[in-house]
């Protein structure tokens, strides 16, 4: 097979693990790629695994040594797809393709995890060089290559041109289950379904939500390390123990890649003895960023997100082992009871309960923030749409997505998953579970900061009246911050005058 | 009195009602203030004030209409004062007093609630026309007036000119009992005592620790207002009643002035009936941000802090009254049990114990983040003397407060208040009935953010190995993020081939 001369459908740059299997993806579907990365070690790569793979007969990729081949191999208008690191190297790749010659209607897509008023600056500061669209692509290194979730957003114009290669690219789903319809194998493709692509909105909007989606898959990691540590630590399961638990829960309303992948890792011994590889990772947790974005998102416009937040400072906490071994021989917890195999399942029943509101508790912030934040920055989301691309392909992909899905397909101005219909029956059916895991979980010395977050929060929002009022007078006394009253029309301010012999009550 | 070609020690601007305070306290510490305010009626409150308390015979205050004419009434060098809203306001009042004519050597002191970021950036613009020094000032309304606490910061140089001034109209504490030496009248002083000002470090620092302070501030107000819920909700105590436990508690370790001011707001009736003023007022919390900030500054030096996130996000809920009212008619809680009166005292005494280790908690939290932050900016900060200045005059000043200074003092360097001596000693006493408390309030179905995630925080703490090597292994298994091992020098990569067949472990 020969590419000399060959005229490619796609240019590519960034052959990372994201990239060399959305190239094989893009090949996969029928699309020529012309691939570049700064490394030729990775090109070559790239290109020695797409002819493993390739048993089309004629060649899919091309590997180019500069940005100006990278152009001579493709079709004006150029369509370019970037998969590299958020930041400083997006803006780099961009500098340099219009030094190579870009033009106006040729559109580069940025698949990195950018962050999004970045991204907004960008489609600004290039778009007299060319058209600057997003699209943020989850579902790690197989999501890639089989079918990610595609959060694509910038220019509709642009958006007519991506969006047949991106529906082909994209994860599917079976419109009659709402479940995934997998591709596994090199070569196959996925006929029908539902592709999980869908317009999200203008410029940032995109790379918000898909912030978001990573904010959710912190909470929801979280909630699952939590109720391992309280399986593992506190009722003293072993970690094959624990993944046959998680495999039962996985069959249930908890279905979900997560989940699934958690039995993965806690049954895998690598070294053929009895030590479970996760007894061999060390107990600190990485983060690349968009879990913390998305709290202080919320923070921001103020959107209650105590379970995301919970989840982030998790990892942070964990980052300080040497604080924590030397807290360990000092500060004391509870002597664990003795519980018979009866009672464990008990606690058990009452975890998967637990897990399962404080998931829903994740979601509703999670889409309450979108909700929030579209207002704020005049964007149109459907988050009926987000749910159903997210029902496939990306990381929190679950059953529980197309329950989501239906919430906003009945209310597409819902305020909060917490008031469907739906999600009201579920919170009712197992609240006391949830309550009752909490304490238990408390009283047995394991730390559950997110799902007891999430039951905190749960309590909040159905509180008719919140101490917030003897709050805001604290607030009146100390500062004059004055006060709103229950008696009289939003907006009206009154203040106590604490400081004068009969205190009294004015309005300002 | 005339005030005719007086001329004045202080140049002051901005007078509501922390400037106005501020000037007053100035004047009973013997400086006489050229005052001015964009608005000529808060000018002449502010002298008609002084002429009500002035008792010296002598002119204090002199009200200016211009920055010229302000200028007119000071010796040079310089020194005046601003309270002003944060944000645009101050920069707007610098740029009018470049244009008034202020010269390199005079010192501007900005004692608002300004953003530390800003106040670094503003000391850099301004060098060639004045001095921008800060120095944030808590202690609300009477703190101003009769003593607040002073974060001062920026040039040495300027501090060593304001110094008296500052030491002089900043609260006092008696160095040999460590509490507040309270002035409460006009014209009061006090001669002796440690003030409640020391130099915190260069230009941002100041505001920074003020920031933090604020912080707390938002989570030990949270803490007490959920202690209430509990007592309210929870148990069916009236606020009456609420008032009396929280005057027993105010006895003890929460000896604060926030517990006090709570039992002040909850016993008063304005109406001269039986509705308590609490009932009256609407629990819709406001924030002016400097918690929010606290917050974003964690997530962003990546120090854990739970608890003043828990506190701002409770503010952010209760703003959603309307969705609130809504799901409390749909969503369920627990029935409550009939308890005796005995049954609800031991409730009462756990729920102390509650309080008193979340509290810790939360200063433990942000005195980690000053640290944290010092480290980042290049800070050296006194923790021992940022505790001392927070004894009196400022809004969490309390006895507590002496045994974090206690803390700082034997150990300069400690890592986390959760791991000294005296903090071991008290969280070991309390932490049974502490988690005893929020398993019963879990199961009373009230909301308590703020006290759960201190838990979680202290046995996350307290915890040697935490799920994060599960969470680890999830991301490798999704994402290829590489993971460390237990059994490895720190920095060696790991990673587990999970789509090939035999998942083997390699090193990278």
């Amino acid at each position: 097979m020969t590419t000399e001369n060959m005229t490619c459908d796609i240019g590519f740059i960034g052959l990372g693990v994201m990239g060399k299997n959305l190239v094989l993806n893009l090949a996969d579907n029928g699309y020529t790629v012309a691939a570049f990365d700064l490394s030729t070690d990775k090109v070559e790569d790239a290109i020695a695994q797409d002819a493993l793979e390739n048993k089309s007969g004629s060649p899919r990729v091309v590997g180019c040594s500069s940005y100006t081949e990278l152009f001579s191999r493709l079709k004006a208008p150029h369509t370019i797809v970037l998969s590299v690191p958020a930041g400083a190297p997006v803006d780099h790749v961009c500098e340099s393709l219009i030094g190579a010659g870009i033009q106006p209607d040729d559109i580069v897509i940025d698949t990195g995890n950018s962050l999004w008023v970045d991204t907004v600056e960008r489609e600004k500061k290039y778009k007299n060089n060319f058209i600057l669209f997003s699209s943020a692509v989850s579902g790690g290194e197989t999501g890639a290559r089989f079918g990610p979730a595609l959060m694509p957003s910038g220019s509709p114009y642009a958006w007519t041109r991506i969006k047949p290669i991106w529906e082909a690219i994209a994860a599917k789903v079976d419109p009659a289950t709402g479940k995934p319809l997998e591709r596994t194998k090199p070569g196959e493709i996925v006929e029908n379904g539902d592709p999980c692509a869908a317009y999200i909105g203008p410029a940032g909007a995109g790379h918000f939500v898909k912030m978001v989606h990573n904010g959710i898959e912190y909470a929801d990691m979280q909630i699952i390390c939590e109720a391992y540590h309280v399986l593992r630590a506190g009722l003293g399961y072993s970690p094959e123990q624990v993944a046959d638990i998680f495999e039962k829960w996985n069959a249930g309303p908890l279905d979900s890649y997560l989940m699934e992948i958690s039995v993965e890792v806690l049954r895998h011994k690598p070294n053929n003895d009895d030590t479970p590889l996760v007894d061999l990772i060390l107990d600190k947790a990485g983060q690349k960023g968009t879990g913390l974005w998305t709290a202080i998102s919320a923070l921001e416009v103020g959107c209650p997100a105590p379970t995301i937040a919970q989840a982030v400072f998790a990892r942070s906490i964990s980052s300080f082992k040497a604080l924590r071994v030397k807290a360990s021989t000092r500060l004391a917890g509870p002597t664990l009871p003795e519980l018979s195999e009866q009672e464990k399942q008990a606690y058990v029943d009452r975890l998967h309960d637990a897990i399962y509101c404080s998931k829903i508790c994740a979601y509703a912030q999670g889409f309450q923030l979108m909700s929030l934040a579209a207002k704020e920055y005049k964007w149109t989301l459907n988050f009926a749409n987000i749910a159903k691309i997210w029902r496939a392909g990306c990381i929190i992909r679950a059953i529980f997505l197309q329950s989501i899905t239906d919430a906003f397909d009945r209310d597409s101005e819902l305020e909060n998953l917490l008031v469907d219909e739906f999600f009201v029956e579920q919170l009712n059916k197992h609240q006391l579970n949830w309550r009752q895991a909490i304490a238990d979980a408390t009283l047995l010395g394991v730390p559950i900061g997110a799902i007891s977050s999430s039951l905190s929060y749960y309590d909040s929002v159905r509180c008719g009246v919140l101490p917030a009022n003897l709050l805001q007078g604290q607030r009146d006394f100390f500062g004059a911050h004055t006060f709103e009253r229950v008696d009289a029309p939003a907006g009206k301010k009154f203040h106590v005058e604490w400081s004068s012999e009969d205190r009294k009550l004015i309005q300002l």
